[in-house]
Parts: C-alpha cells; structure tokens; sequence
C-alpha cells in the first residue's frame, strides 16, 4: 500500500483547534493541497455557516464530515432542545457540502447508571435525527468512541454496536471510523466487512501513544504511536472506502503547542511515510 | 438482590498495597470477616509462599484467585523465562489453594505495532501455561483488561475475545471478570451467559470514576463510580457463579492513602449497601 497524497487527506479542524480558526484552517488546507476539510460546529459558527460554506466552495476543498450532532443522553430524556440541535446540525452540514454529520452519542445521563437506558436514549435520538437527515439528503455517521469515553463521551463504543444500531434504523446511518477509537478491537476487521463501504462513512487518523497521559487530550501524530495504520486502511480501503483520510489529534501537550504550518507539514510528511 | 455480607468478599491484597503486606492482609481479613483474599505474586514472596498457604490455612480464608500470571508478548516470542515463571505461578496458586491463576496477557511486543501477532503470542503461552495447569489442578483465568491497557497490558480486552480462546483451548481455562474493565460491553450479558459458570472463575469489584484522573491507579470504592455492580453481579450469579466477590482498587490518589481498617470497613459497608 502507498503512502496517502496530500490531496487524500482531510483536516479535522480540532487538530489546529487552538492555532486557527475555521478561515485560517481553510485556507492552509488549500495551501498545503489537503482535498478536504473537516470542521467542529463552534469553529463553523463562529465564522458563520454561510461564510464558511462559500469559502469551502471557493476553494474547491470536500468537506469529510462536519462534527458533531449527538450528545442525546445528558439530561435523561431525548428532548426538545436536543433534537433541534441535531436538526440544525444535520441543516449546517447540509449547508457546507459534507459527506456526513459525526455523531458523538452521549455517555450516562447525569447522575445515572443506567446503559442500557442510555443506549435507548441514544437509539430514539439518532433515529430522529436519520429522519431529517433522510429528509435533506444527509448522512449520520455514528463515531463509536473508545470505551474509556463509555460514561462522559459516547456509550457506543465498537462497530459491533454501532452497526446494530445502524442495522435496525435502515439506510443512511452509517459509521466514522477512528482508528484511536477502534484499533484495539479484535472484532474490528468482520465489522468493517459487515459495514461494507455504504457505511463506512469516514475514516479518522492519528496515533495512539504509549504512555497516554491525558484520557482526553494526549493523541498522538500518525507514526508517534503503536496503531498499525496501514493494516487498519487496508480493511476500510478493501470494502471500497476512497473518501478523505481525516486527521484528527487532540494534542493539548504536543501539537496544539506548536506552529499551525508546521503540523500541516508534519501530517503531510506522516501521510506519505506511515499511513 | 441483597447487598454482599463480608463473608461473601475477598480482599485482593492491591487495594491495600501500600499499608499492608501479604501477613497484615491474611490478619486483616480474617479480623474483618472476610470470606477470602487473593494475593499478588510479589506480596506473596515477599512473605514467602509456604508461609503465607499456612497462615492462610489456619485462618480459614479462601482464595479466590492469585493475581498474576501472564505477560507473555513483551519479548517478542513466548521464551523459556516467561512459560517458566507462569509455571512457577501456577504452583504458587496451587500452594495457597486459590481458586485460579489470574492471567494479565501483555499488551503489545516491544517496539511492536502488530496486534495480531500479540494475540497470537498470547494463545500460545496460554496455551502452555494450561497444559500444566491441568496436570496439577489449576484453573487458569484470563481477565480481559480494559481496553485503554491494549498496548501495554493486556491484548484480550473483552469477554468474546477470551471465550474465543477458551474455547479454542478446551477445559480448564476461563474468565476473570472484573466489572472496571467490562462494565462498558453492550456485549456483555451474552458472553457471561455464554462462558457459563464453569468459566466464571472470579468476579471482582470496584467502580468507574468521572472523572479518571489516571489511567491505572484512579480506581473507584464501590459506589463512587458509575458502574451499576447490582446489574453485573446479577449477570454472574444467574449463570450459577457462587464464588467470593473480590475487591480489587488501584487507588493512588484515595484509598491507598487511608488507613487500611478504615479501608476494610468502608469495603464492608459498600459492599452491604451498593453492591
């Protein structure tokens, strides 16, 4: 397998989350020659949708995902409030032209112990959420997280149960693969098959370090960590997978520390020469 | 459900590793009424293995488990040194009469990113350390670490994963569960029921905090977390497990600062009340 061009790669915009905002990441992801872009929603309205969406266009980057909707379990019942959040974030995805909407699904609800309740509550938010995303033409990708996140983050933890999930809502939910989330799982490659490239939706990179030092906060750059990357793109890229590489690091130690160009020049470097 | 009376728990001599050696513990819990301990290996020799199956024996305790033997990828190959020293543990736990040998696998070999090839490292020294298991009466447990410990610790992270091999390995071999490291599975209940009692060889509690301020040593009482013990002790003890319920807290921040008896008494009154 070769190494990944930068016009394969797409930029997570919580990698430069500290260094540059949503224009600044657009235009060095145009400069540097990723093909795509991925934006969070507080960058995205904080430039403003409209903005935005046309500086997408001008450029001509593709957009791999916008993250994220979710978050359906805080407050124990998948209200009014959440849904229409979900709503406007499928309608901004809509806006810039993304592959997808990302979904972190929410962990415990507040006080609770209760999984199985979460993961019914996380079931009724994202069939709601398809509903409308079917509506509009948008896809909903369920990013399963890694399960230290299981009671803060997401309690959808492997493709397994992402793809039950997704197997009973029907056409048009599907999954973001991260490799930090899922490398681990020695059931990664049959769900990956059974995914098939219909739902593989997107496909995140960057690196799981040893010692991690922070559960939140301390990824790694594709090569500084013990994820087998190749092998991992192999499974996506054999189910028919050709969407954007996305680069994803939450680097509060290390890569949020430094200068924005030279980490672009860095995920370019590692694309090419470990992934 | 009716919470645990002390009879019913066993002291794993890590929640009071900093306070007490293997003596102080055996002591310890028989003051308190436990029904058991389970040793580690280093306290264990430290205090000498004869020693401490004596002083065991006359307090009446049991054992339910000797934690650990294991580590077999570190190397790189399954060598003569590691298969010895899991002999040798398999002697010691049948010394003091435990229950079974806990087996944390190893994560990933030095230097190495091939997952796969720790699996099957894993298999193999399993597989042996089985084998002479069997000739002298020892059950083997393999405990499937949380998945954040893949790298580094253990390389078998879920329940499916461990039954996979029991059941390519045959009789003797089972699972240590332990609800900090499983407690996340949406696939749990079904591969408890799958192992069945013959392969429930321990249980072992504590509680998942938010938030985790350490990866290893942030450990929760019973309680103070987020896991739902009652659901999980329920699974195991529907499935005819009737062994002792073993405490294990890696507490570097909390409880390995406190006083030991007043350790052993909260354990007492947690596992009354939320267990």
């Amino acid at each position: 397998m070769t190494g990944l061009e930068p016009h394969q790669l797409s930029l997570n915009t919580a990698t430069l989350r500290e260094q540059w905002d949503l224009a600044q990441c657009i235009e060095g992801c145009a400069r540097h020659g990723f093909g795509g872009i991925s934006p969070w929603r507080d960058k995205l309205q904080e430039m403003g949708v409209t903005r935005a969406a046309k500086a997408i266009r001008d450029t001509g980057l593709g957009v791999s995902g916008l993250c994220r909707g979710g978050w359906f379990t805080a407050s124990g019942a998948v209200d009014r409030a959440v849904l229409d959040d979900n709503r406007r974030a499928v309608d901004e995805a809509a806006e810039i032209g993304a592959e997808c909407l990302v979904m972190v699904v929410g962990g415990l609800s507040t006080g609770s112990r209760d999984l199985p309740a979460a993961w019914a509550l996380v079931e009724e938010g994202l069939a709601a959420t398809l509903d409308y995303g079917r509506e509009v033409g948008m896809k909903i990708a369920i990013e399963p997280l890694h399960p230290m996140y299981a009671a803060n983050r997401a309690c959808v933890n492997t493709m397994r149960h992402a793809l039950d999930i997704c197997d009973r809502l029907g056409p048009g939910i599907g999954c973001a693969v991260d490799v930090y989330h899922v490398w681990w799982d020695p059931d990664l490659a049959e769900q990956i098959t059974r995914a098939g490239r219909d739902r593989i939706m997107a496909f995140h990179l960057c690196d799981w370090l040893v010692p991690t030092r922070d559960m939140l906060t301390d990824r790694g750059m594709m090569g500084d960590g013990v994820i087998d990357i190749p092998r991992l793109r192999g499974m996506v890229e054999a189910e028919g997978f050709s969407g954007l590489n996305e680069v994803e690091i939450f680097s509060a130690l290390d890569w949020w520390r430094r200068d924005p160009d030279d980490v672009m020049r860095t995920i370019i470097q590692r694309g090419r020469n470990v992934c």
